[in-house]
């Protein structure tokens, strides 16, 4: 498969990948994750305990919020805590976060403690929220192997891995993980979330002009899944590491 | 296709559908939309003009907002508007369904007139999206009527008609247009959104439960283009009626 | 007493009234009220126990919450949950409406249960705090019934009826039951709401314009009274239903 | 008249009132006023110019906002500005001084000016919302004869003046002027505000335990009536001071 | 020291000072306090009991609240409460007032009671935040006069008496209490917090125009603490009267 | 002068500082600035024209926001945009941050440009805000070397540079820098702001223990000095670079 991309990438290639592990001091897990200039850290907060509707459930609980820094992006937004409101697309990109990882959690084995993924993009160029869950779920990996060598799980919670990519049509040809100029450009824009066994836990996808076929969606998911399967192997590249 | 639903439908059955137009008497366009007990109220305003950003441009507008009365639901929720906050929930499917009619609207055809649709959720039993995406387009359609009979459009805005369903994995089968019932115990859960000639506008698929493989997206993703097939002949009945 | 109204009503006649009970499923009693064209959508919810404040007291409690949907009038407004924050004239009638049905409750008879009276104007045409409180004192008398039919009551909580309507001064005459046209228009402006017995439980009086004496407060409070006692016949009628 | 009350009063008996005129030094007009141990500052703000939606009309606009000092009462209430948000209580007082107020100002007269009224409750004892009344109107006369001595007022623009004062029954007998210990425990609680000639511009009356009836109605309204009409000789003594 | 100040006062001079105590008939503690044109109006409420993170620790909590009303100053300021928000000037403020409190409290001989300082700006010439801390400390002593009657101490709360007085540079010459005439126009703002023995608690300098050295901060020192030491002995007499 | 801390300094000596400019790929100004473990992201941004009260004047503007993200420390903290309100703290240091930088800008020869500084601390561990403010210098200057290339300066707006350091006295030993364990430890807690040629612009001092006398003043006025003396040279040099 090739097109001419502005960044030189072939259309099922995805851009430089970088996973930085314990980034931060404090946090029980934390990744500095980047796709090309998309960076964004990721921290895992372990609390002992579960939200007053859990407890007593002997289930543990994960949940997720995204954010991005004013300056992330080519001009400056105002913050959400100064318009003293939380926009939508921060609300539905970290509903997304949350419902990706718990994908992947068996609750009793995690027993009653929760899991917090701060998802802050420093800087987006495209795909934060795929980065976001990418390399959340190495911080979640972190956080439980945190539990685990304290003695406090009744099992082993993670029942694989997760990860995410966007897939769009640009120019009328289908490509992987679009920077923020292809994304902006794109007829179709698509988030895939797969598992580290290659299935499916979210597809979004949206005609953002002309609607499209069955076809186009098969040729996008074909992208996505591929994608998700190195990006597989470069989160237990890095949790190996 | 045959399974036992708790309603008695086939599988592959939409609930009834009622489109009742003109339900109120100010609105530019208002349809009171009914999936079985799921019950919307879609009023279409329109005024003159667009939003700062646009003024101009010679462009339309038109978005969409989505809100449940306390009520709808089995227990009584508190109010986002005294809570002083709109909820996560809320403003995704406000997005929602701002995307899906924006997917069939030729702006410049529009002129600089803004439509607000207003999807207001009175009872609530499983598809409220997709019941207030269906009914929206019926009000969106006479909402352009009432425009197009003040001569204040510069050609036909609606480039085809949008209408959604929801499908999901319900002990192990896949089902059509999903009751409360159904939908909380879905092992996965889909939205789908088409045009009125079939193509896809929206897919937003979700692994309740397990993930799933592209077999099984393959089959819902059949079973919703025959149900929104089914919705939009409903609609241009209600339409020409 | 006769005068000439844009919709052919003689001065002391209220517009057609509607009861329709049980409009909602979940709801322990709902009704949808209509003044003429003003229509409110009335749900009671009852919840065992009652707010901090009051457990352990033995007593019940019953709160009530207005809202005007956005396309309720001839031009949309904004959201309350979108602004924030809810308005002056909302939070004033919310709390009429639960002062109006608090007057002929029995706590003592309720025992400790909450009622949470929820009026939402789906279209506004003058009226929509009394069409709400003539509702809701029916809603009320279900979800009573609901209770009683539970077991779950020390005794009987309605120690009466309550109903409500307006009365105001138009073109110099005084007039009941008005609609927009004419509340807008209107010189002094009242809302009466009595007892099934006849008796007065809220009178609320304003000069829009000129100030106004005694002797026009009385046949505004003799029009309103008449109005009410017409109001808790049809009230009686609805709940024999 | 005569009853016994726990201040000694007779039943028909204001509490000392006092009306101190700039008791701010920046104002344009101010007034402390008290009615016994209630005690509020009542600031009136002139600016140049009317509120967006009523430019170029000729017309001014009169507006008044009330607020309590968190410790104006027995035990100390958090801030509304703390809560972010403001109370209906507040919202609703705030609406009825405002209107008070208009009903006597003729806004062509005005010109398009807007003075805006605070009230601020320093100290509460029962009549905060009357007192406001009373006083602001004596701090918009001030302001008017500051606009009027700077030349920009296109005629009069009060057109009378404005008082208002609590009537209620307290075990079986209608009072005027209820503190706080007798206004938690009446059995009726009714505001009245009559302009200087004695006509009525506002009239709220609520049963706070029995409903009542026409009679005690008129008993309350003839109460109230006499203390307006002392509160305005007191108002044009202050202003005559 | 001398100088040409617009009041007359030389430039060590303190404004009239006045602490008008026992001002509100229900706080525990509360003073009108007077720098000049100054007024701030301080009340100290006491209950039972700590917040819940301080709860079983034996130890009381002091904390306050400052605010303006909206004309207290030249021109009038929007609510905070009707801006849904606190802004960051009043924040600051506050937390410089509990700081200063606190500076003087032990809180294990405060036991576990809580007081809460509000200061309520009714007028502002310069000097609020000063003005509020002197009177606040009275207040607060005669807050833990009201405990100690009742038996509610463990000890002597006090470990000695607070005040704060604001100094700058105007016109190059260093300056005692700043009315708002002389705030507006100064180079170099501070406000100094001193106990009554002469100690530092809280120091607040800032350039406002040119930056300035240490000998010029050691001038404004002397100024500060000389004004402090006047302010201890009006304390002291305020509350031997 | 020697002591012993925790991580081995002098009393007087800086944690190993770095400043790394162009961080991110978008903002005019950006610096990765690093105090020890303390880690703040600023970013400047550039925007034509000034706000609203602002025009027409010729003068530009700078403003600050800081806020640490919700891991930044030991414990998580909640967002401030969740809670829909920016706390006390984060107000005052945004402040603390604004009139620091504004103490060295020409507004005349910005011309009416605006520059937004942000100050996101990725992670806490003491002197956030001098931190902040020494590294915003650095992306100030950057942004304003952008505005130059442009040719869109009118003049040098930049009088001079800034620099902040803490310093407190713990154990009883006047130490600079402090990191969390002396922060929360220390019994005088002091920021100071000073420019590149050793002026004071801010000084905040406070004692959280006991009161402090004029001599331990100076001392740490001493330290701070030359600990900003240190922090210039390290910003000319980053600068430099």
């Amino acid at each position: 498969m090739t097109t001419t991309r502005a960044d030189g990438r072939a259309a099922d290639q995805l851009r430089p990948v970088s996973l930085t592990r314990n980034w931060l001091d404090h946090a029980e897990g934390s990744v500095l994750v980047e796709f090309g200039s998309t960076r964004v850290l990721v921290a895992a907060s372990v609390t002992e305990g579960v939200p007053r509707w859990r407890r007593g459930s002997g289930l543990g609980w994960v949940t997720a919020e995204y954010e991005m820094l004013p300056r992330a992006t080519h001009t400056r937004s105002d913050r959400e805590s100064r318009k003293g409101r939380v926009g939508g697309r921060t609300h539905e990109i970290s509903r997304l976060i949350g419902r990706a990882l718990r994908g992947v959690i068996d609750y009793q084995a995690l027993g009653e403690n929760t899991i917090v993924i701060d998802c802050d993009v420093l800087q987006a160029d495209g795909g934060t929220r795929t980065a976001a869950i990418t390399g959340a779920y190495v911080a979640l990996a972190d956080a439980v192997a945190w539990l685990r060598a304290r003695g406090a799980l009744a099992g082993e919670p993670l029942r694989g891995s997760v990860a995410a990519i966007s897939v769009g049509v640009v120019n009328g040809t289908p490509v992987l993980d679009l920077p923020y100029v292809e994304d902006s450009a794109a007829e179709v824009d698509m988030n895939v979330v797969c598992t580290g066994d290659g299935r499916l836990v979210e597809v979004q996808g949206t005609a953002e002009g002309e609607p499209f076929d069955r076809a186009l969606l098969d040729q996008l998911l074909d992208l996505a899944q591929a994608g998700c399967a190195e990006l597989t192997r470069l989160q237990a590249e890095a949790l190996a590491g």
